[in-house]
């Protein structure tokens, strides 16, 4: 397996593009086409937010009902969440105008928003936006990162990987693009992903590999423990890569999972590390757990907290806070076994042992910690499982960013 | 029922002190006494977090064991959390010394830490403070202030308040005081508080009075959802009124409560207003609930969203992130009845109607939300329940003081 340059339009038979339709901010690029040249196997995991925006409701409807489909719509700007019926029909009329424009039906069209919640989203742009779409659907690596620029909101970059494998002989990529960064929490976000590839295999299987996968990815990060209206990560697969069609979990099942792991913690860790105001990306890793979801508890505890968020953004060694974090997780384990250590680019060092402090050089501490990405490894010393989360620090642009948002 | 001036030192056969130990900051008073000159009845409510401080452990053993204490002494600067052996030794050699100064058993005094979690505490400083504290033992109100002082951390005002009642023609006095700003949230925070009461009580329905209490008024408040170590809440009632023992819940025993709740709504406010950096106090009142613990649930999600917090913040009347907060709560409602409110000094104005916009002048929601002091009302239109929670807004300031907090 081998990572390579560009996103959703290097699996074969995949197109993108990325415009600006001006919906809120002219000039910007705000919607974004993927479209897979025949119909496509789909699966997708959304928000578990009990208020869902009007094209999440919709992409599970279609998911569950449809064997396949072969393109998504994504506008940024507005969320359409919390909008009626009236946000009903804009985001159906919002995958007529595509499929119209695409020549296909529909239903075999996805739609997903984001932005600010309860406002209607204008319909005029929209509709020149599925004209302009279509026009620029090229399959480049330029068109693939048009679209990922094209789905940003507060993300300072734009998110996209790929990678090869090969399944039985044949070549087989999976390309993927995501934004996030406010409103990340475990369990999804206000995150979009979409990953495209033209690996055969089965609906069941698809379905089985991501939700199986996103346990160890996005959900996996946290920027503000703000579960989102609008999460959606949503994966194309359209067999073009003419592989056997993988119906059961075999060895090529394996290696596609593990493929597939690689471009979602990649596009996780991406995001983390891209949180709102962010300076830092924190990997916390629980080791030595007594069980899987011990360390899965754990590790978002911490990365979750405030506090710690806060420290880190200080390069301050306060290791009690994380311990403390552990404390109030609800998991069940001995503090007095706890070790703490941080790594970075500058080095190691342990923080506690026993659950008491180690003897530690704060000012060694001060310069691991102001690395741009740092590392927590906490040992419970229980057992063989672990987890790991990733998140960021909390920083001043942080409440500057959302204390003026919708502005 | 009546508020009157002072704290801890109000009720009947009280006394207090707050001296400067030179525990970690020289000349600021950073240790407290309370002292009953009787033996008083005890009841407490402590922290959940499954990380306990040396005093917590301690505090919570004796008020077991023991049908009543006399005194608790209280230092800021260390937790005396994640010290192991030695950390319980000091504990016991404080509560040691300050025993021996007043003569009585250390059995009978509890003790409270607050500060950096895992050093251990200095232990000359604290048998000299025991001698201070003892020689400044008063009952005046200026004693009860001091005591306030003393147990102030990151607090940038002392808590105290006290309240009058008469139990069946007897005047009976409830005083208080408290101390926490950050790493509070629901089940208990960073926060310490002493009660004193001269009501006759028994310390069945005293531990069952306070239980309930907390239910409304400590547990409902959020600063930033960490949950500390050291959180302590302990009530003594010495019966120096003379009232008619309280041994069920009768009408006196309703009146106490009813005047308990407000000295413990009282200091939550306080707390509230007071959170690491705030800038402002945020009330969140769901209405309309089809139970009591679908209203606290909500209310809690609300008060502790960072988004919403940092919304307030920035005076920025974005209701879908209270919509949103209510979604990833985990109870279960119907987002397309919601009804949202924002209230304050500056005026009144919808602004969901149906889970959906309500026509709104954002110019009167930017003066409302601009007051010290915002209430949001949210009308679930499903029954008759309620719940109130405090909080306050996410800022610059809270960044700043928790990336340092050790230095």
């Amino acid at each position: 397996m081998n990572i390579i340059d560009g996103g959703v339009t290097v699996a074969k038979g995949f197109k993108a593009s990325g415009i600006a339709a001006n919906i809120k901010r002219p000039g910007r690029r705000d919607m974004a086409l993927v479209y897979s040249e025949v119909p496509a196997i789909c699966a997708g995991t959304f928000t578990t937010n009990k208020v869902k925006a009007a094209p999440v409701k919709r992409d599970i409807n279609i998911i569950e009902n449809t064997e396949s489909v072969q393109a998504v719509v994504i506008n940024t700007g507005y969320a359409n969440a919390c909008t009626g019926e009236q946000g009903d029909k804009d985001n159906e009329l919002m995958a007529e105008y595509v499929a119209k424009e695409l020549g296909i039906s529909s239903d075999a069209v996805l739609t997903c928003s984001t932005g600010i919640i309860g406002m209607h989203l204008p319909m005029e742009p929209v509709k020149n936006g599925a004209v302009l779409l279509k026009k620029e659907l090229s399959d480049t690596l330029e068109a693939g990162s048009n679209a990922a620029e094209a789905i940003m909101t507060t993300d300072t970059v734009s998110k996209e990987i790929a990678v090869t494998l090969t399944l039985s002989g044949k070549k087989v990529v999976i390309g993927g693009m995501s934004k996030g960064s406010g409103m990340i929490h475990p369990n999804m976000a206000t995150m979009l992903g979409v990953i495209t590839t033209d690996a055969a295999i089965s609906k069941t299987m698809l379905n089985k590999a991501i939700k199986a996968d996103i346990k160890d990815s996005f959900n996996m990060i946290s920027v503000d423990r703000d579960t989102s209206t609008n999460d959606s990560l949503i994966i194309f697969a359209n067999g073009q890569a003419e592989n056997p069609v993988i119906t059961d979990a075999n060895d090529d099942y394996k290696a596609f999972c593990k493929a597939l792991s690689v471009v979602t913690q990649s596009l996780a860790k991406m995001m983390a590390g891209d949180g709102e105001g962010a300076s830092k990306l924190i990997e916390v890793c629980v080791k030595g757990a007594a069980s899987k979801p011990q360390a899965v508890g754990l590790s978002k505890s911490v990365i979750s907290s405030n506090l710690v968020k806060a420290a880190i953004f200080g390069s301050d060694a306060n290791w009690g806070r994380i311990l403390c974090a552990m404390g109030y997780s609800g998991e069940d384990f001995n503090p007095d076994t706890v070790d703490v250590f941080i790594n970075s680019d500058a080095g190691q060092q342990q923080l506690a042992k026993d659950g008491m402090a180690a003897a530690f050089s704060e000012e060694l501490a001060k310069k691991i910690l102001s690395a741009k990405e740092v590392n927590i490894t906490i040992n419970l010393h229980l057992g063989d499982d672990m987890a790991t989360a990733w998140g960021c620090d909390l920083t001043y642009d942080y409440v500057k960013i959302n204390g003026d948002y919708r502005s």
